[in-house]
């Protein structure tokens, strides 16, 4: 994602969806909170990146302790929060002769209070570390920090006072926000209380995650990525059902496209609406199959007929990349995202993911009644027929990928949801990929995701479950307070970007299991 | 200064006298100033404190230049600023995928934007030191900086953007402020260049520390001292004459007495008025003399008369402080200030100063007709007998102080301006002084300041003029562009408080060469 990849591109803006995505700004729902408890955290090989914590009391029977040079402590709030941090400060001594200088660290796991971020070395910006060092001019005073931060713990470190005074933090609170009014939430009143907490998490997750758009994560990149999108508006549904969340975000990315029609894979909304420069094959057709949803939920067809062409001209410009031989071209110029697994060819999820965006656009144009119903039907037979004649290798059972015909959990999945074979086939395809265990495995609860619905529609129902349970009931055992961005169970250090201090803890595609939960009755 | 040293005392509060130092606050003058140049630092033996500068370019021709993670550049505002700085920055790139995170280095002098701030070890509170580290989400923007920063120095640090994205800084600005009116000031037209460098400097230097009080230093403390004020009261009436900012200063002083009617060494302003619980003898006294002084140059009689009351209850209390041989009594119990001098016994100094405003008190009780004259001026007659009966030694011809009879620089000068002896007395003990240079010296601009009037009122102004020109003319040759808290030709690093970088080089009690010079047509 180095500037040099930047390719030339015109956004080609339409005021009037920019309008009616402004006519849909949220609501806000804000909570005051409080510490819990003031913690110690101490290094445990058994717990989740090697810290553990230790209650050393309640915050309100500690919170008249005055601090001095170098003294810090760390609060926890006992849950995620998303919000705005105010501190109450008194000096206790003399009248402060010198400024108060603070340290505040804020993490959503215990990691990020423990170990220091100056020896971070992850190839994303280390800026995104919740730091902040400030200085107090005037004392006592009360101070609401500008920023919205991500977290359940804050550690505080007094970096000087003078020798002269002390501070108390008479009050630390934290005004949490979110765009999900949690009472819109159907009860679910699960048997398992397994599925049960792994579902209320998983709601906190998508809550924590509803601002001012639908954000990909709260800590980082707090920004309107498609396929995140696409997860939270099925989990939204199901849910919290603010519907006109996801038709804003829709209208804001069909707002900016390219001279090709193509929508961004993430876009920026302050200082105002800008489309990022990146484009992903899989995320462009998410548009599509996220408008598709929308409609099914809504039956909004003011909205569909406004986002049709959008939809239409994702799906075009994908078909636009097929080779001769109707498969998509696997070379340098393009870019697909699937998962955060270095090993993958990403060719066959993305012919896969074609096909399933291909399925919902011919559903759309039925609706629309649109002339191109039977171009986009013609178009799917070839796709699907080219797939199984190029990327089926009936040798091995499996699809293959790319020139060295690389077999993946992500192929084989991808094709199931694509529904290219019919249920007992896929069944069956499921049942032999958990049996071989292609090496090129799956790496983000993104992947989980699909690897769970393809159970669920193959009828694996409790595979489905299983997985469900080993995968996101891993994570609460580790203590998880929302679904994080990336889990490997296997290696719980695992980072995408060098440091799991940069991890985000509390990340929009985790949270769909809600979604499968109370969509497949599970 | 520790916490351990506070007494129990009682303030008692003037409604009234609070009112009418609020009723005279200050009209502010401001100005917006850009840097002139970019800068580099280079280590050099023979510049103040081993640091010297290069320019690398004017700022306007490299403001458009873009700086990515850890790059990081100095600009020079050519002069001393005090105010509040803006910066608008605008990303260049793809749009900002990571906030942008700054670390801001402001500086007096060369050595603070040179040296690292984090092994300062001084034994003043680190947080004085001039750094922010701040975290922009949004870009571009235009930040106004809220704290008030003292520096003609401001080195910027990238501290991390992103891989995608550099920050240009479109414009830096600080907007100054100054409760001193530059359009007051006499011209001076004075024949001797240094002279008039030294005296332009002094103006800058006063109208600098002029706020909303009579600061000591706009980079430290910020704050209201009773010996910063009646130095900056002489330097204002002979230059900017903002009158009623002494008088403000004055009732300010006189609203928090203690419950001996002591009025503090320093008050704070903000949150609320609150005098420090610093008392010292010479600092109280000089109310008394800056009540005098103020009647003086303006003749306002009311404010005499409300503060009388106050004046002379600091006389009193100093008063109480006699031995039964009339010397201010030396014990632990007691502080004075005298000087930054730690060898220094401050009993005679002390003993000089009562006399000093005893003197003042006199002439005040005379103009008020106030019945205790009498009582004033046989004390005067006392306390002046016994220094010379007891602090005088014939044999050494110099004033000796405390139980190890210790001669020093202070003390002679001290004696000399309380006019213990006759003009001619005086002059002979000065040019001993210098001739003799007894090793307990001098630190401060604030002692070599009553080195300078003691000889020009013993009728050695050429002496004078050599001192002023030796010392202050020497700050000028390093580079000053305001007059510093503390300097020692022999040793450039010196600090009473450990570090050089702690030091303040703004500062109010060095500003009286114009005093000096307009008072004593120098």
């Amino acid at each position: 994602m180095s500037m040099q990849t930047r390719k030339a591109r015109t956004i080609v803006e339409n005021n009037e969806f920019k309008q009616t995505a402004e006519a849909v700004k949220p609501t806000f729902y804000k909570e005051e909170k409080s510490p819990e408890h003031v913690i110690t955290t101490y290094q445990d090989k058994d717990a989740i990146h090697g810290w553990n914590l230790r209650k050393e009391g309640g915050w309100e029977d500690q919170k008249e302790q005055a601090y001095g040079k170098n003294d810090s402590f760390i609060v926890d709030f006992k849950d995620h929060m998303v919000g705005y941090v105010t501190l109450s400060l008194k000096p206790v001594g003399s009248p402060p002769d010198a400024p108060l200088h603070l340290k505040l660290i804020f993490g959503e796991m215990p990691v990020e209070v423990s170990e220091p971020f100056d020896q971070y070395d992850g190839w994303l910006s280390s800026s995104w570390l919740q730091e902040e060092a400030i200085h107090v001019d005037v004392l006592p005073t009360q101070i609401t920090l500008p920023r919205r931060y991500s977290f359940r713990y804050l550690k505080i470190t007094v970096l000087d006072t003078s020798p002269k005074y002390k501070v108390v933090f008479d009050q630390i609170a934290c005004e949490t926000i979110t765009s999900a009014d949690f009472h819109r939430v159907p009860t679910l009143n699960h048997p398992d209380p397994q599925l049960a907490e792994i579902d209320r998490i998983s709601v906190k997750t998508l809550a924590d995650c509803m601002q001012d758009i639908f954000e990909d994560g709260p800590k980082r990149d707090r920004r309107l990525w498609l396929g995140d999108l696409r997860l939270q508006a099925l989990a939204n549904y199901e849910t919290v059902q603010n519907n006109d969340l996801v038709k804003r975000c829709l209208y804001l990315f069909a707002a900016v496209p390219n001279q090709k029609g193509e929508v961004a894979a993430n876009l920026f909304i302050e200082p105002k609406l800008i489309a990022d420069d990146t484009y992903l094959f899989d995320y462009s057709l998410f548009f599509t199959t996220t408008l598709h949803d929308y409609y099914q939920a809504t039956n909004d067809i003011q909205t569909l007929q406004d986002l049709w062409p959008t939809a239409l001209a994702q799906v075009e410009n994908a078909l636009d990349r097929l080779s001769e031989d109707n498969i998509v071209i696997d070379d340098p110029s393009w870019w697909s995202f699937i998962d955060w697994q270095e090993q993958l060819n990403k060719q066959t999820a993305s012919q896969a993911i074609l096909i399933y965006a291909l399925k919902k656009a011919t559903e759309m144009a039925k609706i629309i009644t649109d002339p191109k119903l039977n171009w986009l039907e013609e178009k799917l037979t070839t796709v699907t027929n080219a797939a199984i004649e190029k990327l089926w290798d009936k040798e091995q059972g499996f699809f293959i990928s790319g020139e060295d015909r690389q077999v993946s959990w992500a192929s084989q999945i991808w094709m199931v949801i694509a529904g290219v074979f019919d249920k007992e086939k896929n069944k069956k395809l499921l049942h032999h990929l958990l049996e071989e265990n292609p090496t090129v495995g799956i790496n983000t609860p993104y992947m989980y995701h699909h690897l769970v619905e393809a159970l669920v529609i193959s009828d694996n129902r409790e595979l489905a479950i299983k997985y469900l349970i080993g995968y996101w009931g891993k994570m609460v055992d580790l203590g998880a307070d929302t679904f994080w961005e990336l889990f490997n169970p296997e290696d719980l250090t695992f980072s995408p970007y060098g440091s799991h201090l940069i991890n985000s803890y509390c990340h929009a595609w985790s949270c769909t299991p809600t979604y499968l939960i109370r969509k497949y009755n599970l």
